[in-house]
């Protein structure tokens, strides 16, 4: 593996100047607590300037404005922060249009950014990273995954010695709290309604719900841990909205819970990855993460498995991550750097499932289920049936022993097209606890 | 608070050399383990080509040898490495004497360090530090505290951006291993001695059991996370030997177990700072650590709660720190520096408390101890007492509501004397649950 060396490995001094002019480009939640830590904390060499976001004016008088500087310039314009002198720009409005545009020009022109946009990093983060080397600018964006928990620092700079052969994670903040708030009785609906109350949903929650959020967290992360680039799009996806109330009573006979999990496995040349709602163990430290806090699990092949958790998204925890970027540039600070290697994703998994029917009940149905199973090689580890149900709508589950979600969604499609289904079967993955020997 | 800064914050190039050349002092376990994770990763840039061992010979032809390259040079002579021309020593002998000498003389020479001396990095650190950065060279310790757990890198550059207010650990895998073993109903003797067996505790486990390990440790994170410079002789210890099965039982009871905690706590200008066995909660993340897991869990003003978790302890998850270190000093990297702040620290903290009485009963004790506790201002908050016991040696319990520890010693160093106590009563710290609101 080759890597950047130094003359006697002699740490750097750092030149005294007049500290780092910062830009702000966007002031909703997050901006606003970035501008409160600052002013809070105080940080000698770091110095907020200018403030971009449309609609500049009703920012201006906000609540959330009165812990800005009185000299900060607030302006709609992204001409006028590129045409200043500031040394970093902070971006927090996200997407990849127009932000990527803005920021290849804020790095060519030799203006370091600090970024929160996980998106921009999953799908152009290895881009900009060069860009940002060439011009001998900094880019950091410990705020893109997992808000106030330093799993990005750590993992770079902690486990760049071992050999990471796989993480998951809680990353979705919104995903958690519904499932939590599930988990503890409520229904779908109507959590997702608190929750975008709450402002933990958008409008439309298909980003968070859908997994579009966690699978471009989970590529950055597997960039950083495993130094495995992947194609975000090749990354394989399940909502969460087919869950309901009886998977957490079904779950729970299984010792499990439900959450969304973001898994990636290395496999050779190849890595497994997926964002799905999944089965945990309650003896996990994933059944532990609730509420809206975000957890990262990576296991190496020398240190076995290593926690972070805490809260991974609100403004103040997601400023932490911000500031903390700003001071390492303001100190022209650097971290280690390990050569990248595109790979393959298939969201294939040797695992065990869980399987979840609704049936218009009759003899039969578990003979053919069980059928279509082991036709294709699968072997049913359990079967609940409650008490309590319908007949004509009646929920049971079927767990498998281990074996390849292809094979297992290969049965379902012929399992899914019998009379009895009522709708269409539910197949959730079974994460197994595995850890280095103690 | 006053920081480095550079000019434009750029990213300072690597000049390519011909790598950095490594020593290591000690090959024990984890010298063994370094060598494994170097040869299996191959990290160009990073060379090893001196091993310092007292009675060398004995370790070059140890099975843990085959890792090592023939072109080693193995030495029982100080002298040699220090007058070699390695760019880094690989400090992992502890203690203070004559390892202290002998890394400030190879600062002083320009070799960079990189040491797991949790004893010399609380007692020497900052010292050292200053040192290091006099001769323009690193000082890494990530592998001082919970070894394969990246909690220093995490919040050394995750957290700098956050006011961390408290933090509280389970550092010490020894005393986590026999207190977990003691959960599931073994008794004290019996778990030290197999941990005695299994490497897990010395000969002499004072170290472990009376917290003189963690309280290192808790001195080390201190600085890092709150910026605080301890005393690390004036932060009150308790020894863990003093734990019964009975302890655990009335835990239970009170939905808590018992762990060997570290924690501090910012309070102004002082610090409040304890190594001891705790009550905490089920519910609590630090319940769910086991075996020789490592546990530290930091809180900030703007960030929360953030967990950190892993196995601390064991050769290849200390290696995976010192190679994580071994691989940024090769890199000329750079961490975020901020000034410390010299503290008081005081053993008092204000919290409940868990009081284990063994009598001899009679009437009038339950009325003496609340008695005595009253007098001092304590409010009992409940008291167990379980049937089965004999009632010539009968354990019962009471807990309090907060209240200083100071207090509540006051108030048993009466009650100690009394006729019925057949022993010292023992007085535990009952950890609270609190975090920032979700």
């Amino acid at each position: 593996m080759a890597i950047k060396q130094t003359k006697r490995a002699a740490v750097k001094k750092n030149r005294a100047n007049s500290g780092v002019k910062v830009a702000l480009l966007g002031f909703g939640t997050v901006g606003g607590a970035v501008a409160r830590v600052l002013a809070a904390s105080r940080f000698q060499g770091v110095e907020l300037t200018h403030i971009f976001n449309r609609n500049v004016d009703r920012k201006r008088s906000s609540a959330a404005a009165k812990a800005v500087p009185a000299s900060v310039v607030w302006t709609d314009s992204i001409d006028v922060i590129l045409r200043s002198d500031v040394d970093v720009v902070v971006e927090l409005m996200g997407g990849l249009n127009p932000v990527e545009g803005w920021l290849r020009k804020a790095l060519t022109a030799g203006t370091s950014v600090v970024t929160a946009n996980k998106q921009l990093i999953a799908y152009r983060g290895t881009g900009l990273a060069k860009l940002a080397e060439k011009h001998n600018v900094h880019l950091l964006h410990g705020a893109a995954v997992a808000g106030g928990v330093p799993v990005i620092p750590g993992m770079l700079q902690g486990l760049c010695g071992d050999q990471v052969t796989r993480l998951s994670g809680i990353v979705n903040g919104t995903c958690n709290y519904i499932l939590s708030r599930m988990e503890a009785g409520a229904d779908y609906s109507t959590v997702l309604a608190d929750a975008q109350q709450l402002g933990y949903a958008e409008v439309d929650p298909a980003a968070d719900v859908d997994g579009y959020d966690a699978r471009a967290k989970l590529c950055i992360l597997s960039r950083i841990a495993m130094h495995a680039e992947l194609d975000p799009d090749a990354v394989a996806m399940q909502t969460i909205s087919a869950i309901e109330a009886i998977d957490f009573s079904y779950a729970k006979e299984l010792n499990c819970t439900i959450r969304q999990v973001s898994r990636a496995e290395l496999d050779g040349k190849l890595v497994h990855a997926r964002v799905a709602p999944m089965l945990v163990p309650l003896a996990s430290p994933m059944a532990w993460s609730h509420g809206t806090q975000n957890m990262v699990v990576v296991s190496g092949r020398f240190g076995g498995d290593v926690v972070f958790s805490g809260h991974g998204a609100g403004g103040e925890p997601t400023a932490v991550a911000v500031v903390s970027d700003l001071l390492a540039v303001a100190q022209g600070c650097k971290s280690v750097e390990l050569p990248l290697r595109r790979r393959e994703v298939t969201g294939d998994f040797f695992a065990p499932h869980y399987l979840r029917f609704v049936v218009d009940d009759k003899p039969g149905i578990v003979s053919a289920i069980s059928g279509a199973l082991s036709k294709v090689g699968a072997n049913i580890d359990s079967l609940l049936q409650r008490r309590g149900y319908p007949k004509h709508r009646l929920p049971f589950v079927v767990t498998t022993e281990p074996c390849l979600s292809s094979t297992i969604e290969r049965a379902l499609a012929s399992v899914a097209r019998m009379d009895c289904m009522l709708e269409k079967p539910l197949c959730l993955q079974m994460l197994e606890v595995e850890d280095k020997a103690e």
